[in-house]
């Protein structure tokens, strides 16, 4: 059983450290008295300040509306201890099932969301609805992140980047080039 | 010197194999007689079929008005042996400099857009400009793959995924996991 991870306050504004790299989530959702997660992939970061993501959550999908209606989530980032919860809330849906009892994972009280931290994630990212001009159109929601809390180490953490077709590759080796950069580039 | 890479025709349905992973991605441009390249982290998978990204190039860069006038790019996606150019290109502006001469890169002709190919990237995705609706707001465009061109061999490359600060995580080891997945989801 995976534990629960110890977090620190980290700035909103740096989340792209940990979102950038393209790793699965996990996205927690709360409405009308109900919790639920569902294993997300398409996500971008779009702005530094505000801290703003993009993600598509499909209308197919039970968080779709959850999220929707409640205008909050939590977005949760998994590491490798964490594959078999990944692969099995991906794989059934929350319209029947409490998926945090069923994963054997801890719903822990957010800070500004109503929307619960996943306790076991190395890192939680609270966030609001910021824009829904483009949920009709194509089921993306825009985000910002108000709240962010991460684990202190590792510093990089082993995340799950999905490839399709049940094949996931892990988070290799890091490299520090930040010595080739412009200072400039290095600000953000 | 990187060498150009030789790719085959490969499905547009199927570039999330790619790009869901998060890599960092070149971005190639041709508008008014002149080609461009730009480093491009921020950027997901918004549909299947239609073959659609989304990525953010920010209006501070050389690229948007090119791809925005011209309604075409090239998302490419490079590996580390291109680590040089990856953090070269994203280190100075195409407003004065040729990027393909300064970095040595091949400029090949794309089937179905203007904008040119790079010949070292392990894939070059051709891309028209879908959707200008969130360019404003955002500098947010949405894109569509019309033509995809792949390198059988290595099918999980080494990418290179930015965290931030100069310093870029590599694709490591590859878990296949297909035999816990429901098989509907399996199919896309």
């Amino acid at each position: 059983m995976a534990k629960v991870v110890s977090k620190e306050d980290f700035p909103v504004g740096r989340v792209r450290q940990y979102l950038e790299p393209g790793p699965v989530v996990l996205v927690s959702s709360r409405h009308r008295g109900r919790n639920n997660i569902m294993t997300m992939g398409w996500h971008m970061v779009l702005e530094f300040s505000p801290s703003l993501l993009a993600c598509l959550i499909s209308s197919g999908n039970h968080s779709h509306r959850m999220v929707r209606d409640s205008g909050e989530c939590v977005i949760n980032l998994p590491t490798t201890r964490l594959t078999d919860q990944v692969i099995g809330i991906g794989n059934c849906s929350g319209a029947s099932i409490d998926k945090f009892a069923k994963f054997g994972l801890t719903a822990q009280r957010a800070h500004a969301v109503k929307a619960p931290l996943i306790g076991e994630c190395h890192a939680c990212f609270e966030c609001r609805v910021h824009d829904e001009a483009m949920i009709e159109r194509y089921d993306l929601f825009i985000l910002e992140v108000v709240k962010a809390h991460v684990a202190p180490r590792p510093l990089h953490p082993k995340t799950l980047h999905y490839t399709g077709g049940g094949i996931f590759m892990i988070a290799g080796k890091v490299i520090d080039e930040s010595a080739r950069f412009e200072p400039f580039m290095l600000r953000t």
